[in-house]
C-alpha cells in the first residue's frame, strides 16, 4: 500500500465526492430542500463531519485554508454568476447597486466598529482592551454581505428580478469596498503611527482597487473573445479559453491587489457575447454546463468545510461581544438600507418598496469569505473572540434568516420572478422603446443611461465586432438568435417525439402582403441587416407561427390530428399561388 | 506585487494556455499538421521553450515530475481512450492485443536487455560497469509502446479500424507488463541475493496487477453507473461523476501497485453504457466533450514538457550504446511483430496482412511514460546514459518514424478507415449474425467470443440493467439509440435550415403490410422489447425513410422542391385509408 504517494489528489477527490453525494443526498428527498436551504443542510454535515474528526483524533479538526478559499473555491462561484448574470437589469440599477455596495458597505463597517468599541468600554463586560482599531478591523470584516451565501439562498426563492439583483450585485461588488478597508485597517493595526495622508491614500485606493479590477477583467474577457475567433480547426478547446482567461484575471487582479471578484465578474461579462457567437454550440452547452457544475461543488464544498472548521477550540465566548456582533449587524444593515433607499426612491420613477427593503435588509448574509479573512487576521491575543464571533454571525444568518426567509416572502407577499421568458414580441418592443428613448434622450439632452447603452452598442458593433467576431460581416441580432434557439429546442422535442418532417417551406407569397405594416414601424429603428434577418425567418415560417398554439403545447403530441388539414391548408395555398 | 501568493495557479494557468495556443498556432497554418505531426511540433516548441529557460538561467530548465506525469496528465489521456474505445473491434480481438501486450514486451524487454548486455561487453566502447540487471531495467522501460505518442501520431493517420486497435490496445494494456518488470528489475537491483521465489513471485504478480487492475476498475465503473441512477434532480453534477469514479479508480490502483492504466479503461468501458442511458443529453455532451478537451491538453503539456526536459545537462553521451539501443528497440520489435503474428495468423480466418504488420513494428512509439519512469531509476553512475538513451530513442520514433509513417501508409495503400458510419441497416444484419452465431457456437458446442458475448449480453440484461439503469424496464436497443441519435442530428440541420414543419404523422396503415415479411424473420433473434421499439419507429416514420435521399443529402437543402408533392402524396393516402 503507497498511500502517501496520491495522498493529495486522492483526497481532493474524495472531498468533492462526498460534497457531490450530500447534494444527490438531499434531493432524494424532495421536501428537505423545499424547507431547509441546501447551504444549511451542508453546513450541517460539515458539522458532524468535523464532529466526527474531533472525536477520532481528539484534536480540532483541519481549518478551511485561506489560500484554498481565495485561490480554488470562490473563482469558479462569482465567474458562473458574472458568467450568468442578467445584464440587463444590472445596468439599469448599477447605480443603486453602487451605492449599496460602496457607501451600505462603508456605513456597515463604521457603525458595527464603532458601537461594539461602546460595548468594550462597559467594564463589566471586560472587553478593554479591544482597541477601536481592531473593533474596525472586525468590522471590515464582518460587514460584507457573501455573494456565495446569497446566491446560495436566493437562487431558491425566486423573488423579483430587481429585488434579487439589488441583494446579489450588492454582494459581489462590495468585495472591492472590503478589501481595501480590511487591508487598510490591518496595516494599521501593525503601524505605530498613523498619518492623514495614510487615510486619504485608502480613499484613493477604493477607486484604483474597483477600476483596477473592472480594467483587468475587460482586457483578459476581451482578449478571450479575440482568442476564440481562432478556435474554427479545434473547436474541441474552446471551452478551455473561457475558464483560462477569466481565472487568470481573477489572478491577475489578486497579484496585483486589486479586486479579484470585480476583475472575474467584468472579464465573464465582457467576453461572454462574443465568445458565445465564435464558439460553436455544442462547446458553449459545455461552458455553461461546465461552469454551473463547477460552482455547485465549489459552493457544496465551502458550505461543508464551514461546518467542519466550526468545530474546534479556536473559539473564545464572551457572551456579550457575540450577541451584541449580531445585533449591530441586523440594526445598521437595517438602517442603511432605509436611509440609502430613501436617496435612491428620490431620483427613481421606479421606486424600492418597503417590503423590498425589508427583504435586501434580511438577505444580509455572511458567509465563508468572512470566515477566511478572519482566519487571515495577524495573530493577537483577542483573534480567538472574533473567530467566535464570525461563527456565530454566519451561523444566525444562514440557519436563522436563511430558513425564515422564504416564509417571509410568502407572507408578505413579495412581487415573484415571471415564471415564462419574454416572448419574440416582447423582445422587439422592449428594443423598440430602447432606440425610442434614446433618441428622446439625445433631443433633450438629457445624458441618462439610455443614451449611454445606444453609444455602447454603436462602438461594439462599428469596433470591437469587427475585432472580436469571427463573421463579423453578418452579426445577428439577439432576437434572431433567440429565435433560433427557439427553433432548435423546438427540433429537439419533435426528433424526441419522432414527429420530424418536412416542412410546408417557403411560402413566401403569403409574408409579403403580411409584413408590409409592419416593415415601415420598424425600418426606422431596426437597422437593415437585422430587418432582412426577421423578414427572412418570417418568410420562412409564417405558416407556422399562425398554428403556434399546438406546435408548442407542452402537454399535446404535436400533430395528432391536423396533418390532414395543414396538407389540404397547403395544396389550397399552392393552388391559389400557381 | 504579490506574486508568491498566487504563485502555483497562475503558473499552471500560463503552462495551459501556452499548451492551447500553441495548438491554436498551428492550425492557423493547415499545411503545417497535415505534413508534421502534432506531436512532434510540440516538442520542438518545448525544445526552444528549454533553450529559452536554458539559456536565461543557465542551468537545466526543469525536468517534468514523474509525479505530475502519473498522478495529473495521463489520466485523463487514458480515460479519454477507455471511454471512446471501440469496444467492438477491441474484443474481437483482445487475443491478438493481450498476445503482443504481453508476450511481445517480455519479448522485447528481454531482448533489448541482453542484446545490449552484449554490447557492454565490448571492450572498446567502455560500458563493462552497466551489469545485465541494469540492462534489462533498462529493456523493461524502453520496450514499451506508448500509448500518448501512438495515439497523436495514429489519430491523424486513419488507418482500419482492425490495424489501429492492435497498436493502440497493445500500448494500453502492454502497462501493466512495464509496471510489474520495471519494478521487479529495480527490487532486484537493490537486493543483494535473488533467489528463484523471487522470480516466480514476480510472474504471478502480473496476473495480480493486470487482473486486479480490471476488477478495480469494474468496481468503480459499476459504482458510478450505480450513483448516476439518482441524479435526476440535479443534472448538471452528472458529469462530475464520470470523472471522479474514474480517477479514483485509476489512483486505488496505483494505491495497491496495480496498473492504473488498466483500471482507469476497465472503469470507462464499464460505466460507458449504463451512465449514458441514466444521464440528459447535455451532461452527456459535456462528459464527451471535456474529456476530450482535458486530454488533448494533457496531451500537449507533455510533450511540450518532454521538450523542455531534453535540454539541459541531464545526458552522458555515448556513441555505441545510445545508437546500438535505437536498433534494438527496432529490431526486436519487428522481430517480436513477425513471430507473434505467424502464430495469430495460424488461428484466425481474418488475418493481419504483412503490410498490417510492418505498419504495427514501425508504430511502436516510445515516449512520455518511459521518460518518466528513466528519472525515477534510482540513482546509480549510468543513470545519465540512460537518460541520454531514453531521450534520444524518444525523438527518434516520435520524429523519424512519427514524420514519415504517413507517407508510408499511403506508399503501402494500407486500408484507410472507412469514412461513413454503418447505416441502420447494417447494424442490424451485424446483431442478426451475431445471434446467429452464438446460436451456431452453442450448437457445436465451440464456445467461442460470440458464445461469451451472448452469455455477457444476457448477464447484462438479467441483472446488471435493473440494478443499473434508472428506467430498467424499457431498455433500448443499440439500434433504437443510433435512429434517436440520427433524429436529432436531422432535427438539428433542419432547425439550423429553418426547414422545420410537422410530419404527416403516423401513417400506420403503411406498416402492417410492409414489416411483414421482416418480423418473421427478426422474431427470432431479437426479444419482444426491442422488436416493439424497431416496429413503433418504422410506423412512425416509414413515409419519411422510403424519401430518406433528398431528406438527409447534406448539399441540398431539404424540401426545396417536394412540400406540394409531398402533401399531395399524404393527403391522396389520407383519402384512401378513409
Amino acid at each position: 500500500l503507497d498511500y502517501q504517494h496520491v495522498q493529495v489528489p486522492f483526497e481532493i477527490t474524495l472531498w468533492i465526492m462526498l460534497a457531490s453525494l450530500a447534494k444527490i443526498g438531499f434531493h432524494l428527498y424532495n421536501k428537505l430542500p423545499s424547507v431547509v436551504p441546501e447551504s444549511c443542510l451542508l453546513i450541517f454535515v460539515g458539522l458532524i463531519m468535523g464532529g466526527i474528526i474531533y472525536g477520532l483524533n481528539d484534536r480540532s479538526p483541519p481549518v478551511m485554508d485561506s489560500d484554498i478559499f481565495f485561490l480554488y473555491l470562490l473563482p469558479p462561484i462569482v465567474l458562473d454568476a458574472g458568467y450568468f448574470m442578467p445584464s440587463r437589469p444590472f445596468f439599469e440599477n448599477i447605480g443603486t447597486i453602487l451605492l449599496y455596495a460602496v457607501v451600505g458597505t462603508i456605513w456597515n463597517v463604521f457603525g458595527i466598529g464603532f458601537s461594539l468599541y461602546g460595548i468594550c468600554q462597559v467594564k463589566a463586560f471586560r472587553l478593554q482592551d479591544v482597541s477601536l482599531l481592531h473593533n474596525l478591523l472586525f468590522g471590515s470584516l464582518i460587514a460584507a454581505v457573501d455573494p456565495v451565501a446569497v446566491l446560495a439562498v436566493f437562487e431558491e426563492i425566486h423573488v423579483n428580478e430587481k429585488l434579487h439583483i439589488l441583494v446579489f450585485g450588492e454582494s459581489l461588488l462590495n468585495d472591492a469596498v472590503t478589501v481595501v478597508l480590511y487591508k487598510l485597517f490591518r496595516s494599521f493595526c501593525e503601524m505605530p503611527t498613523i498619518k492623514s495622508t495614510d487615510v486619504f491614500a485608502g480613499v484613493g485606493k477604493f477607486f484604483v482597487v474597483g477600476l483596477g479590477g473592472v480594467l483587468v477583467g475587460l482586457s483578459f474577457g476581451f482578449t478571450a473573445a479575440f482568442t476564440t475567433r481562432f478556435t474554427k480547426d479545434i473547436r474541441v478547446i474552446e471551452p478551455l479559453f473561457v475558464f483560462l482567461y477569466s481565472y487568470l484575471s481573477y489572478l491577475t487582479a489578486e497579484m496585483f491587489h486589486l479586486s479579484g471578484i470585480v476583475a472575474i465578474i467584468s472579464c465573464a461579462m465582457g467576453m461572454k457575447r462574443y465568445v458565445e457567437a465564435n464558439i460553436s454550440l455544442k462547446s458553449h452547452t459545455t461552458v455553461k454546463y461546465f461552469m454551473k457544475m463547477w460552482s455547485s461543488v465549489s459552493d457544496t464544498l465551502i458550505f461543508i468545510f464551514l461546518g467542519v472548521s466550526t468545530i474546534g477550540e479556536n473559539h473564545e465566548w464572551n457572551w456579550p461581544y457575540i450577541c451584541f456582533t449580531v445585533i449591530f449587524c441586523l440594526i445598521w444593515r437595517a438602517l442603511g438600507v432605509l436611509v440609502l433607499t430613501f436617496f435612491v426612491n428620490r431620483f427613481h420613477v421606479n421606486t424600492v418598496t418597503s417590503k423590498d427593503q425589508f427583504i435586501i435588509a434580511y438577505g444580509g448574509l455572511r458567509g465563508a469569505i468572512c470566515f477566511s479573512l478572519v482566519f487571515l487576521l495577524p495573530d493577537f491575543h483577542r483573534k480567538k473572540l472574533f473567530i467566535a464571533a464570525t461563527t456565530v454571525v454566519i451561523l444566525f444568518t444562514v440557519f436563522i434568516q436563511g430558513m425564515t426567509i422564504r416564509p417571509l416572502v410568502d407572507l408578505l407577499a413579495v412581487k415573484r420572478k415571471r415564471e415564462s421568458a419574454p416572448t419574440v414580441g416582447e423582445q422587439i418592443h422592449i428594443r423598440f422603446l430602447d432606440h425610442l428613448l434614446a433618441g428622446i434622450e439625445d433631443i433633450s439632452g438629457h445624458w441618462g443611461q439610455y443614451y449611454w447603452k445606444d453609444k455602447l452598442e454603436y462602438f461594439n458593433s462599428k469596433y470591437l465586432q469587427k475585432i472580436l467576431l469571427r463573421e463579423y460581416d453578418q452579426p445577428k441580432s439577439s432576437i434572431v438568435l433567440l429565435y433560433e434557439k427557439l427553433e432548435r429546442k423546438h427540433a429537439m422535442e419533435l426528433a424526441q417525439a419522432g414527429q420530424l418532417g418536412h416542412s410546408p417551406a417557403q411560402p413566401s407569397f403569403l409574408s409579403s402582403d403580411r409584413t408590409v405594416i409592419t416593415d415601415q414601424k420598424l425600418e426606422d429603428t431596426l437597422n437593415p441587416a437585422v430587418l432582412d434577418n426577421i423578414q427572412e425567418i418570417l418568410a420562412r415560417n409564417l405558416y407556422r407561427i399562425r398554428r403556434t398554439g399546438p406546435a408548442y403545447n407542452r402537454h399535446t403530441l404535436p400533430g395528432d390530428s391536423e396533418p390532414a388539414e395543414q396538407a389540404k391548408e397547403i395544396l389550397l395555398l399552392r393552388h391559389k399561388s400557381l
